[in-house]
């Protein structure tokens, strides 16, 4: 495993006041810490609101020689951590730089015939080489055709191993880390680097939502309000084509924006691709469709970094539902949906960072449809 | 997620005689096996010699209703990973044949002012785009210049960072896996493309010895002796070049091999890189220096796949003790040896599978200093 670093090495790599030996801990602790009797350790224990599942506190042998404390920590460096600092950002911003150059690669190579994990392959290569990222922030989406209404595509047992066709959609959902800190992205365009009609129809509905939360975000904003302005620009760009019809108010009640987005426009990114602190003690996670898919419900605070990804998709699963429905169903024109069966979805993710007046988009990628067939061309 | 398919498609995926849902497992169970009492399940426990470590036996809600044999199913399922069916091999050969072409790719594009970890990045990208192979056997070894020397150089802590110099060996320990079979090769070169004179003398002299194994092996040939073979192989080639001196039969005796050569031969391959079975009831791992690294003391059989890997590397904490020592010291030309202080080592690592006769090299990477000039230039 090469060289044994000496201890002020450690101490000086990450900046830290004392390093000593893991075997050492018990002994140091109690040295230093005993004045007022029993140290108290304030451990890492917090639940996630996605899986339910409880992180696992740190432990040592001796422990029991202390006392312990699981609640009050997590909330404290939770919060630390929802608010970026300066080398936060420049991270996030570095991992974004790469990976949206990343993508653009991949836009210029991507051609019918190819395999979707061809797509990956170029996306891991080219931020590995050329940007020293060696690990992306999660399992590489690089969904086509109706694949790209999965969520989550990309996985072991859906390894993108579709053969891209001329006339699909992509979908490719893919973000490169760079010392812990991770990016987010969403790239969707078509296979043959020309949007047909309706391919311009979905795209253009989902970034006019992006575009649309992006220039509304400021602190102080609710994020399920954002949530619902991206919902709401969708519906109306549906209605316009004809899509659905009747009242965009009264869809919104019903919540079926849900059948057409039914995850969360987004969430905090950080350490983790899906990063803490989205629901902190006092705000539960709502019961709605398409709300309840949110991984927070905050106001935006400065400092915030972001997820935006409204997207729109044709799933058969939520629309066979909807058409059941006697109510829902009359919002939707079905001979027109028909069209749109194959389909499969469209998604737009950039990350943004909440500042004082406003927000910055820390992704540079090709968003209007004009951009991206320039770039395929 | 996607379609959630029908248990059919499992039954004609895996091409076995019955599928149900994991809920029924208990149920199932009960109602085919309990004619005699009892049913008892055989679950795989078993230890890893390398770990001390013992697997986990399977386990599901109600498991506690059916008695548990741990002991009989391990043996039996690792004497059959041992060895390999002609579609085992199919899938091993194609990972080689795949690692292969990778390594060549590298070769081709190294350049001194390159990082460790563009070359890994070369690999990965020819073996998933090209090969379909979406990950490799383990993490890859990228090690240049002194690097070379550290066994499993390439983890986290030593992430292949290092800036590739002018005159640097390079040490190239990469593999991909395909459906879960692996392949573990190593490439050693300059990364100038030019041989001098010390690095020929250090790559031949591993060559030789990997040579010799190879065309010595076949079915009943003990391992411990083909890696002594490679181990006075290589001692006599030092002699020759007079960086050590004395009785090479005195070495032997006394382990020093282990000095230029601290790991072992070569070990099983197939789903794990570290394949199992190498030392079955009966067989105890050796204590003495070089050969208690051995992850296989057995005799060869046909079927097998075992890696051939000897190397030759020039390491402070194993040169200074042999030179504490009034006996071993001897032995060694020390002003030759300090010539080599940071060479590093070298490592030539070849697939191989135990045919009835002899054995067939799965693996197609140059090996002659010649042929590597050939590729690199």
């Amino acid at each position: 495993m090469g060289e044994i670093k000496p201890l002020p090495y450690f101490k000086d790599r990450y900046k830290v006041d004392l390093v000593f030996y893991v075997d050492e801990i018990v002994q140091v602790l109690q040295d230093r810490f005993s004045q007022h009797g029993k140290p108290v350790l304030f451990l890492l224990y917090g639940k996630s609101t996605d899986s339910g599942n409880y992180s696992k506190p740190a432990s040592f042998e001796g422990i029991e020689k202390f006392d312990t404390d699981l609640g009050t920590l997590h909330p404290i460096l939770t919060e630390c951590r929802v608010i970026k600092s300066e080398m936060e950002l420049g991270l996030i911003q570095y991992a974004n730089d790469v990976s949206s150059e990343a993508h653009i690669e991949v836009m210029r190579q991507a051609k019918p015939g190819m395999k979707e994990y061809q797509l990956e392959s170029i996306f891991l290569h080219h931020s590995y080489r050329y940007g020293a990222c060696r690990h992306c922030s999660y399992t590489c989406i690089c969904a086509t055709g109706e694949n790209s209404s999965i969520l989550h595509y990309g996985h072991t047992a859906a390894p993108n191993d579709r053969t891209l066709n001329d006339g699909d959609m992509a979908l490719m959902d893919m973000g490169a880390e760079y010392n812990f800190y991770g990016s987010d992205i969403t790239c969707s365009y078509p296979i043959n680097g020309k949007f047909n009609s309706n391919q311009a129809t979905v795209y253009n509905a989902v970034l006019k939502a992006h575009n649309a939360v992006i220039s509304h975000m400021q602190p102080g904003v609710k994020w399920v309000d954002m949530h619902k302005l991206a919902e709401q620009t969708i519906l109306e760009s549906l209605k316009n084509e004809k899509i659905i019809h009747g009242d965009i108010a009264d869809m919104m009640t019903r919540r079926l924006g849900a059948v057409f987005m039914p995850h969360g426009l987004g969430h905090l990114l950080g350490i983790d691709t899906h990063d803490p602190g989205g629901y902190p003690e006092g705000l539960e996670r709502p019961k709605e469709p398409g709300l309840s898919s949110l991984r927070t419900i905050r106001e935006l605070k400065e400092g915030m970094v972001i997820t935006v990804e409204p997207g729109c998709y044709f799933i058969d699963a939520l629309l066979r539902p909807a058409r059941d429905d006697p109510v829902s169903s009359k919002f939707f024109n079905w001979e027109e949906i028909e069209k749109y069966k194959s389909f499969g979805g469209v998604r737009i993710e950039s990350d943004l960072y909440v500042t004082a007046q406003g927000c910055k988009n820390l992704t540079n990628c090709p968003r209007e449809t004009w951009e991206i067939e320039a770039v395929m061309a």
